[in-house]
């Protein structure tokens, strides 16, 4: 394999600073162009002397100056601003965009690295929930790989190595059931946001843990999952596998499973989207069935996890409906975070900016972020009317 | 796909049976040239007149009159006797060569067969597991595929497509644990032929489901796979799975594993070894998480089961040690069967066969044959002092 050249957006998050770990590991194979960060600006400027990109944006522009002085004297371009991370992109010289940015933000980033050539390594979701046709549609266009990097479409991914002439039956995405898993509405109504935030298995940023908690990041890797691997609403499957070992499952037409599996840890898939197709030897931890003699499997309680059902009925109604979902999450988050509405309020909340964003059918890029922001408007709107 | 022309040796057995219903639901697919079987001449007679192949093959030769007479009038070659076999799998339309023969007797028709340029689907384990290194020696100069039938091999098979290019670090053949998994050596040393016989998951002929219970199967099992993949010894692990759903699993240099799963349903490995690489649609039972909602695994008990140590320490020794030590198995489970000796007393027999026949360092496909031949004449020796 060729050296290639990334650009991580969100390099100082939990995804980022792993894709750096694994870039240490394979100096041969890796390279760092390009380093984006929200506001953590100290450890940006470490990841940047340390990795020596051809440009630094920092979105927060209020951390613009100490950025630029810290790299004054090295040829790294210092930049800030949303509208950078769409600029930095286009760099001829990058082959893989590693797309780590939280949130809706990523899908502008996205559609213009796939629009310029360069293969997607997705670990930002809302790419896809927000517009998931029209991004695999320009993907398909440009010839451009989607490399998933969240464990589950990592997982499917795998499975689905040189079985590109074999049609999927179905797939089954697997849930820890986060930390709340066998409890019930009741349970739920004294949920704190410290009790949201201990998640059994994954250390990962806040926004995701609480997604985690509330079966929203399984709703959402349900719509990712959808246009990823151009499946039908039901061909997907969520099952809740405590342990997290098994990451997810591909039923073959022929009634064959091929499922991934391993310990819990990010670093792999990581790994696997920026070397594929080669898997790379490391010294991660290897799983051992000694410790984990029993795999128990349950189904998803959709009842409960209102928001796991509200992600498959916004998928089967199409058009815009899964970018309100997702913007009206983000905003219901931050709100729970900010101790505003509770953890059951998310999905209230979710449901009633669904019900007053009128339908839109088919939606362009332009559209979206329209769409987004507005919902955002509504969804806060809504909240301040609690 | 073109249309595949199929030889099957054991045609009226458990495998022969299962992949002429497989021939059955994709006529537009197989269609077979030639059919064998050992002495249950009246369902041969059953399966010529409906395949119509251009030959079939009674290996007892009492019943090759009994054949000829009610295929009279088709035209059908009938032959009987073992060299018959051998001859069969020569014509030029055969394609694939589906051997499901038990025991040595498998190994010649397969030598010949790959020689004449045939893929093999392989059900018959002696073949790798007397010469596995000569066997996989031809099929890569004749350039032929061994695909391979057996759950666990095909399940590793499935798992290692696509990824031609990445090492494996290790694999885990998945085992039931026989009807006396958890028993101690104590409790086996009152073991009956029917209690043997009583395999909790798999339908199988009474050969392999005594050597299920022995763990000899698991022991050839290992020995095959090192030979198919190309593995070391150590990079072959077994773990007693006693749901018998995980089929087997492969576990690559990034520490990412692959595993197979389904029903235990051997149509669907001999479906994949002949379509392959194509998954056809078919009506087999599906995998439900909601009927299996645990999964479990624990080492293999090799103290209790010596025939795994067995296996693993021939594998070691190389040379004729598997020749030797699968004709002892075979006269074994025999002498089981006919109530000469015990089911402990088996590990016992192919010990002291082992260490009566001297070690052959290199042996040609006649030395394995004799070899075979010699080592079956002192087991049987050894039987007549007990």
């Amino acid at each position: 394999m060729n050296k290639r050249n990334i650009a991580i957006l969100g390099a100082t998050g939990s995804i980022g600073t792993q894709a750096l770990d694994v870039v240490r590991a394979f100096p041969e194979l890796l390279e760092v162009s390009v380093l984006t960060g929200a506001r953590n600006v100290a450890l940006l400027i470490e990841q940047a002397l340390e990795f020596r990109p051809k440009a630094v944006v920092i979105t927060d522009e209020s951390a613009y100056k100490t950025l630029k002085e810290a790299l004054a004297g090295t040829n790294i371009r210092v930049l800030s601003g949303v509208d950078a991370l769409v600029e930095v992109v286009t760099d001829p010289e990058i082959d893989v965009l590693l797309n780590a940015i939280v949130g809706a933000a990523g899908l502008k980033p996205t559609v213009v690295a796939i629009e310029h050539g360069k293969d997607i390594a997705l670990a930002n979701k809302e790419t896809l929930v927000v517009a998931g046709e029209l991004v695999m549609g320009l993907a398909e266009k440009h010839q451009v790989k989607m490399l998933p990097v969240d464990s589950e479409h990592s997982a499917i991914f795998q499975c689905l190595v040189g079985e590109e002439q074999n049609p999927i039956e179905k797939i089954y995405l697997t849930a820890s059931g986060g930390p709340f898993r066998g409890k019930g509405r009741l349970d739920l109504m004294e949920v704190t946001k410290a009790q949201a935030l201990l998640h059994p298995n994954w250390v990962m940023g806040a926004k995701i843990t609480i997604d985690s908690a509330s079966l929203m990041n399984k709703g959402l890797e349900v719509i990712e999952a959808k246009w990823l691997f151009d499946l039908e609403v039901d061909q997907i499957d969520v099952i809740v596998h405590p342990q997290s070992i098994v990451h997810s499952i591909v039923q073959f037409q022929d009634g064959s499973m091929k499922a991934q599996m391993g310990v819990p840890d990010m670093k792999l898939p990581i790994q696997n989207a920026l070397t594929y197709p080669l898997r790379m030897q490391n010294s991660f931890e290897r799983f051992d069935f000694l410790k984990y003699p029993t795999l128990t499997f349950e189904p998803a309680d959709q009842e409960t996890f209102r928001n796991l059902e509200l992600a498959y009925s916004v998928l089967r109604a199409g058009g815009d409906r899964a970018c309100v979902l997702n913007a009206a999450n983000e905003i219901a988050v931050e709100a729970f975070l900010n101790d505003q509405i509770s953890f059951l309020g998310m999905s209230d909340l979710i449901e009633a900016t669904l019900c007053q964003q009128k339908m839109v059918k088919q939606p362009t890029l332009n559209d979206y972020i329209a769409i987004d922001q507005q919902t955002r408007l509504v969804a806060r709107d809504l909240i301040d009317k609690i």
